[in-house]
């Protein structure tokens, strides 16, 4: 896939020049000094020889045919440029060129047209507007950044050109190494997707790093990173896109969705990790790189100082880490051989007159222990500390050991050397123990993902046509809002139980419905144009007679003409009254990148004050709606207090992913709220008191 | 205070040694190498002169008086070495040597009899088992340190002497200046609290830095913070300490409570800045040691790239930072001078060629707008940038205004230089966007504090003779649990609203009493032996009759009377039933550290569930109880949701205050809770329903 991109056989580069300092001086002089083996051919019509390299005039001109062409001309000119790559048959194209959708109106449909030409060539095309690519593996510099990087296990791609510029200078100066590293620009024809598929069949690249502002295809983007992820571990930061506007919501569910939480979910579903800043991105990066995952969440600590012992065990303490307890065997050899004062618990204290010889025998007896799957080693500069040595020693044991290793050397100017042979050991450090702690669990989080079965989708009978039916119906009057009569269906026909209920259009109907149900009963106003039914007190319980049912009636109907002029009446809902279990809600709203978004929640409260809900994009298995129900805060009310029977929550799962069937099958969802549905006690399953469904 | 030790003009080093490598050359060497002006006396009884200088068989031999004594003798010999410099008439000794409480029982009671010696003497210690000191404004270095930190105005001090050596190094390679550098080692005589007040009053110190595992005295310790943040600002990392260990609380307060509450709570009335990790205390350290604190929260963001740009603009949105809006001068003068591509409002992106003439003009408009108080500059270095001429720029701008600014170059190797002269005209820079907006909300926050009027602690007109009598009374029975009834006369000295209740040792004086009150009532058990009154159905509600009573108080009496047989059982208490209002939870656990750590939140599970608290150290005034109201996540539920009335947060103000003058009145409460405290809609007050307090 896209072979043309990282191993071209010959790369023109049109828009050449000969001035240093100009962009397509710069590719060039990239494309042609990191050794790259294959044929360089510079288009310009001014110019006969540039960087001793025979310039042509146009690509037309060329014998050969070419594999890739990087564009560097002026924006206006690109298309032409296009029409002459079609015109030689070229089907990859990287536009380094600015000027298009991020320049105003006039770029934008300058992108558009360009977009129009390469699908209709069926040319691929990287950028516009992107600093270009990198295989270190091809040694091909197809950009105009100012560094090669050193080669590696990493591939990277970011949606800022800038932050490329910044990550390759940090990346030298770290020991960090690539084999791919690519600059997405305008994302106008390759995206985030297409470049998650070529890195998954990369076998360089061990670890995938991405930087995105946002996602084209939300559905295709969680489709690849799952596919992806059971290989390698991906670290994105998204940034941006937090200002979800002034988004019109008309549920509970629309208004605490948002971009956000729609990211978040699609993260988590597809085992990507996100990292909260481009520092903790690199933090990730380096030990995913160079070390090997971890078999458990059991850690060692060894330090030549307490201080900063505590300050590792405290972040483990926060972290899904364990500290690891060592077995009897390692105390006693340690009680034995360190000197009286030294700590031989976790972490180990090997005091601060440590020599390398001391470090050396602990990590290596520590690392032997089966009850540690992790050594953090921490190192401050004292007196007789001796730095370099003892990080010879650690990279050492790092090469020769299948668990995973991290040190934190503390320090300045005086830990530098010590840095430089672990960076070439192979071996992490932190200057920080913190951050060496949260880049481990980070590695810890990922084998857990790694073990996750996919979630097991499956397809519960229900009576689809009913649905569209009723949708249908709806579209026909005009409106795109299902009232609580037409909601109910659409949720019953999913297998919903929802509560007897009787729509009345006269008092009389209203006493008979009340009588077949049996009081008391609930009473609500019906009216596909009244959303907020309790907030004008549509809705009364535990109505206990005929002559209640009677004044209620003429009651909520004079009121509700009285204060919403124009909304149709249809009468009155009788329905039974249900008392008991515990109310949560059910919701989804379709966000524009991700598709369905489901939202659980306790109800009430919970929602609107202590917004306590968390989310998953559809469709999905049982497993995942377990997690939802688990990770709640106040999930701990759905198992009972105070001496309560626990909720059914085996119901609610099952409510969920019938909740996520519903929203799979019809796309015209927009937003629905199922509120309150009632969970009764174990083994009573649940019951939708009220929904509401927004169709397009 | 502490003279001697910060610019002594004679320090004897009692065990110099002529080895090197051995602490006691290394200090002596430190003491003479580094411009320490005045006089040095060596006392070894095995040399003549160690690195050129004099040394004496003992301190009785040195002709002069001597002001500082740093003794680095072997543990056993630190008394007698003490003993002596009694003799001589020293009053400042620093205790390098280690040996102590550090290193197990033996040391501990070595401890305990050397600071009973220094005692009696009248002689202040620093240590034992420190790095040593360093005074940067009188050139005297009395550590073992392998540096000498460039003169500043950071004053550090930490209880961890490694971490010192770290810091040290670090500080060197990221020109941090210190004014004092304070090892405390094991505290055993002067502590953080001695060493703040010194700090207050050095002239030469603006920003207080400390490392902390525990404070000695709690109380001390906030008082001396409270003084001198007004004046500086003091940035501490606490670590450790999380093991509350298995504390047996009979309390809800109690079992919520814990050292990192009582900390928290404590840094934030004192106005201490808590830094999560030593990598934050350093950069904002760095911040507050250079540049203005900004007038308001308002922040401008420059950057050639809009990646970064974002990333930032995402980190002030989840600060308590604001994006500036520029005026429309500035918008103008922007949109007039930079290309049409830039983006002209906040975050200002003067794009991937932006030089440093144009860094300058943008810097310049958008600090001289009066709608910014702090600017952030971000750069990429990308092919057109002029690093080091933007530094310069940034520099020399830094220079001349009384905004703040920091910056955020973004790279490793080529913006080296860049930093180098930032560093030189004190311009803090993070590699990293979010670092920087993170350390100047922090410098933000202290403003705040620094606003923020002092806690008016008033007392309020109680009876207290009442309360001391009824411990009296309890103690007397040798009991320190008091009964409900007990808790409620105790509370209700403190002006406590409670409700009408009534003692009935009979079912005749349980009906006469529920008569007396008027049904309906609550009965409950009447036992000091019995805490959880509800666990075995011993309270009930809404009783309506006197049959209901008298067979109540039968049931009632005789169930705890076989499930608690050893329980004193005093009848049944008779309560009016209040019915209404919020119920919320008022509480105290007695802090080891910091005494009476009070809380509050809403009941049943909301604290149970939720764990929805918060705390402070008693006594508190007005600002403080209301704070805490506002800072639990639940607080919009007393605001009231759905239309109901808001809850009576005033009386909840004046209870939460007479709980803190209650507790600090009687030290001897250990713990209690108020629970429920029920807090009617405006204008009702509260009223507590039950209440549990153990004493000493």
């Amino acid at each position: 896939m896209l072979e043309h991109f990282f191993s071209p056989k010959t790369v023109a580069v049109v828009g050449a020049s000969r001035e240093e300092g100009k962009v397509g001086h710069d590719l060039l002089k990239n494309l042609i000094r990191y050794g790259y083996k294959e044929k360089v051919y510079p288009v310009n019509p001014h110019a006969d020889d540039i960087l001793g390299i025979k310039t042509y005039t146009s690509l037309m001109e060329i014998h050969n045919t070419i594999d890739l062409a990087v564009i560097v001309v002026p924006a206006p000119h690109v298309g032409r440029v296009v029409d002459e790559c079609n015109n030689k048959g070229i089907d990859s194209v990287i536009v380094i060129s600015a000027g298009f959708k991020e320049s105003g109106i006039d770029g934008a449909s300058r992108e558009r047209e360009l977009l129009r030409k390469i699908k209709k060539y069926s040319i691929r095309m990287l950028g516009p507007n992107c600093l270009g690519l990198i295989d270190t593996q091809s040694a091909l510099n197809a950009s105009f950044a100012a560094d090669m990087p050193l080669p590696g296990n990493i591939a990277f791609f970011s949606q800022s050109g800038a932050l490329c510029t910044s990550v390759l200078d940090w990346a030298v100066a770290e020991c960090i190494g690539f084999s791919k590293f690519i600059s997405m620009g305008n994302k106008a024809d390759i995206d985030e997707v297409d470049l998650i598929r070529v890195i998954d069949e990369d076998k360089d690249t061990k670890v995938v790093l991405g930087y995105l502002e946002g996602v084209k295809d939300g559905t295709a983007f969680m489709r690849a990173a799952q596919k992806t992820t059971k290989n390698k571990p991906m670290i994105v930061v998204k940034s941006g896109g937090t200002m979800a506007g002034a988004k019109a919501a008309s549920s509970h569910t629309g208004t605490l969705a948002g971009a956000e939480n729609a990211f978040n979910a699609a993260f988590q579903q597809s085992g990507i990790l996100r990292a909260k800043t481009v520092e903790e991105l690199f933090d990730y990066a380096r030990i995913f790189s160079h070390q090997p995952f971890p078999k458990g969440p059991r850690i060692a600590l060894i330090t030549n100082a307490g201080g900063p012992g505590i300050i590792a065990a405290d972040a483990v303490e926060r972290s899904k880490l364990e500290m690891a307890t060592f077995s009897r065997n390692t105390i006693d050899v340690l009680r034995a051989s360190l000197p009286s004062m030294a700590n031989i618990y976790n972490p180990v204290d090997v005091l601060g007159d440590a020599k390398a010889d001391r470090y050396k025998f602990v990590i290596e007896k520590v690392i032997e222990d089966p009850n540690v799957d992790i050594v953090l080693i921490i190192l401050t500069p004292q007196a007789m500390t001796e730095i370099e040595k003892t990080a010879e020693v650690v990279g050492e044991i790092s090469n020769r050991t299948d668990k995973t290793i991290a040190t934190s050397f503390m320090g300045g100017k005086r830990i530098e050397t010590g840095l430089k042979v672990m960076c070439q050991r192979k071996v992490p450090n932190y200057l920080f123990p913190e951050r060496a702690v949260s880049a481990v669990e980070a590695m810890y989080k990922y084998t857990l993902w790694q073990k996750k079965p996919a979630p097991e989708i499956k397809k519960i009978p229900v009576q689809r046509e009913t649905v569209a039916s009723v949708f249908e119906t709806t579209r026909r009057t005009g409106s795109q809002y299902l009232g609580e009569v037409e909601a109910k269906q659409v949720i019953s026909a999913y297998g919903f139980r929802i509560p007897k209920s009787i729509l009345a259009a006269s008092e009389q109907e209203a006493v008979q419905a009340a009588e077949e149900i049996g009081y008391p009963v609930v009473v609500k106003i019906s009216s596909p144009d009244i959303l907020h039914k309790s907030d004008f007190g549509g809705v009364i319980v535990g109505v206990k007679d005929a002559a209640e049912v009677r004044r209620l009636f003429s009651d909520i109907t004079q009121k509700a003409r009285r204060l919403m002029p124009f909304a149709e009446i249809k009468g009155v809902l009788v329905q039974q009254m249900i008392t008991g279990g515990k109310e949560v809600i059910l919701g989804m709203s379709r966000d524009p990148q991700f598709g369905p978004l489901l939202m659980f929640g306790l109800g009430g409260i919970y929602i609107e004050v202590l917004k306590d809900v968390t989310f998953r994009i559809a469709p999905i298995g049982l497993n995942e709606a377990e997690e939802m129900i688990r990770e709640i805060r106040s999930f701990p009310l759905l198992l009972g207090v105070r001496g309560e029977r626990p909720a059914d929550t085996d119901a609610l799962v099952d409510n969920i992913i019938r909740l996520s069937q519903l929203v799979t099958d019809f796309p015209e969802i927009m937003e629905m709220d199922i509120n309150p549905l009632i969970v009764f006690p174990e083994g009573g399953g649940a019951m939708a008191l009220d929904a509401r469904i927004t169709i397009t």
